[in-house]
């Protein structure tokens, strides 16, 4: 730290992005990536819009937002575009908590939620997690507090039903609650229906997962108009122009070819329920995941010492060195031919 | 406003971005824009990265730093990346401003100060230009504030010699002081060579203007490792994803051939001054200019006047409707084909 930074941030405990490795070419189960590369359209999507990159781009994403909201049964108005999920979780925290609006989220979901937080100075509460991980909505109904809620969660891949996200919502008329919906494309059931009953509810995604591009930053958030114009104050106040032309136009490009990627969504599904059946018959505990990753634990072997296997033998997982997660580990489900060598590798290091 | 919307925000006015139509094909010659495409190696580089779209881009973008590094003769841990020079600019504010280091800056110049100054509830002091709309260095030297500099500043196009930014930097040593360098290719004198004296300064650049590529959003800090060490530690605490692979990739394309932009700002350096003596031989005032645009007043017509009837007949120049500028236009500079169709055409208005 130099001796000029802000006593505000001098506490700040900044998250850690999974590995990146930059040389050594991984089987890559660690962040939770797309096997799959982009639809078609995108190269020629992206390659066509950078002769036009001396113009800034529409800070109004105003094509792009007018195809998602025909996807999603939106009005244009109701949604905001945001570089990467974190951009729009992060004007969320700031628009809708404070001291007097103080959040709530679970003590095992999503490592960005306290930093936000703290980033902010807002105030928060991390709700234990049931012992088998699962989420107990009573634990937030009518909690009048600043709800955020990762459905599915990360890491344990577990979902609530869309009855009980309502009840939360629902029973917290004064707060906003934050349904962060990154993963919901394999296999959760999205909270966008509830939106035009409940002017409280702010639904977050995100482009990295379902939509095979990470590497192009391209969130979102839905909600009432009103919500969204506060968002959107928060956006003019800090990056009008947060959305570049190239990562546009991919997005309207992936848009245009969206069963491509819904198509993806279900292979995924059926090779998640292969690497559950295997990894179960090899002894491994696994929770019963709507994502697209697992989070399994072995009684014959430590976390930590398995990711640090896998990784001599070439598969990067994620591990978590913290209480109740550092015996699992959560892997992304990749291609069949991915997780076939990934079990084959399990099975060598249980044997050996 | 919804009823939701943190107190924190309550009485923060938004940046207002130049306008970006569109629809109508104008001369566009209203956010200093660079009238030249990008290098030819950018459009390769960019379908080439498209492919890999689905992997996350690299956080710490070490290529596109290495690259930087080479040309700025810097080290990389000198430099961050970021999402725009805004980006940067906010994270700066953040780092190295609060209620214990408050903000100065001038009354007239880049116009999102105030606002990134109030969205962190940092406290400011605008300090007036001269008549003349020079920046006097004495205002600012040993004023123990943060200080925020744009060198050549905006919208006046004047620039400080660096002997006085020096003066400013060497008498606050307690302050970071930040030097806003976004126009600095066209004739400015950066000051990038005083790094290695000064642990107190902070350098900011982008890819929007000189490098014609405001749609991509790449903008830059350069400081001492600490302090760039800090502006990571809210980098990863807001964003760690923030430059897109696309982004990223054009910017190393953009660098491998960086004659090129540098020969474009040659050619606009020549138009600029071009168009400085056909309108002063129109009568206008026109500021020195060491930017890619002029500010200028032409006794004959006022500046809302004349913006509108430019724009009537499809050039868009930009008009501030704040006093001391309401007089002036500021008019970025094109080809030389766009600014002899603009003088023409500010002869017919002016002779009509």
């Amino acid at each position: 730290m130099s001796r000029f930074f802000s006593a505000r941030y001098a506490d700040l405990t900044p998250y850690t992005p999974g590995e990146q490795p930059q040389n050594r070419a991984y089987i890559k189960l660690n962040t939770n990536e797309s096997p799959f590369p982009p639809s078609p359209g995108v190269a020629e999507a992206v390659e066509t819009e950078s002769r036009r990159l001396a113009l800034y781009s529409d800070p109004e994403c105003v094509k792009l937002r007018a195809k998602m909201a025909e996807i999603y049964r939106l009005d244009p108005d109701q949604i905001v575009m945001t570089n990467g999920s974190d951009e729009v979780l992060n004007f969320a925290f700031m628009a809708f908590a404070d001291e007097a609006h103080p959040l709530a989220f679970a003590d095992i979901t999503y490592g960005f939620y306290p930093v936000f937080a703290q980033l902010n100075r807002i105030p928060f509460t991390e709700i234990p997690l049931k012992s088998d991980f699962s989420l107990d909505p009573a634990d937030y109904i009518g909690i009048h507090k600043t709800v955020v809620l990762a459905n599915p969660n990360a890491p344990t891949g577990l979902a609530l039903p869309l009855s009980e996200v309502e009840q939360i919502v629902k029973s917290n008329p004064d707060n906003v609650v934050i349904v962060d919906e990154a993963y919901v494309d394999f296999g959760g059931e999205s909270a966008v229906t509830l939106l035009d009953r409940y002017e409280n509810l702010l639904v977050v995604g995100t482009f990295s997962k379902s939509r095979s591009m990470a590497g192009a930053r391209l969130g979102f958030g839905f909600g009432s108009k009103k919500l969204i114009a506060d968002l959107n104050t928060l956006r003019y106040s800090t990056n009008p122009y947060n959305i570049n032309r190239l990562t546009d136009a991919a997005g309207q490009a992936a848009l245009a070819e969206n069963d491509y990627y819904m198509t993806n969504c279900r292979t995924i599904i059926e090779n998640r329920a292969w690497t559950t059946e295997q990894l179960r018959s090899l002894g491994f505990r696994v929770l019963d995941s709507k994502t697209n990753f697992v989070f399994a634990e072995s009684p014959q072997i430590d976390g930590g010492a398995l990711y640090g296997k896998l990784k001599e033998k070439g598969i990067l997982v994620r591990h978590f060195d913290k209480e109740r997660l550092k015996s699992f580990n959560r892997i992304t489900i990749g291609t069949k031919e991915q997780m076939q060598t990934l079990i084959e590798t399990i099975k060598e290091i249980l044997g050996g």
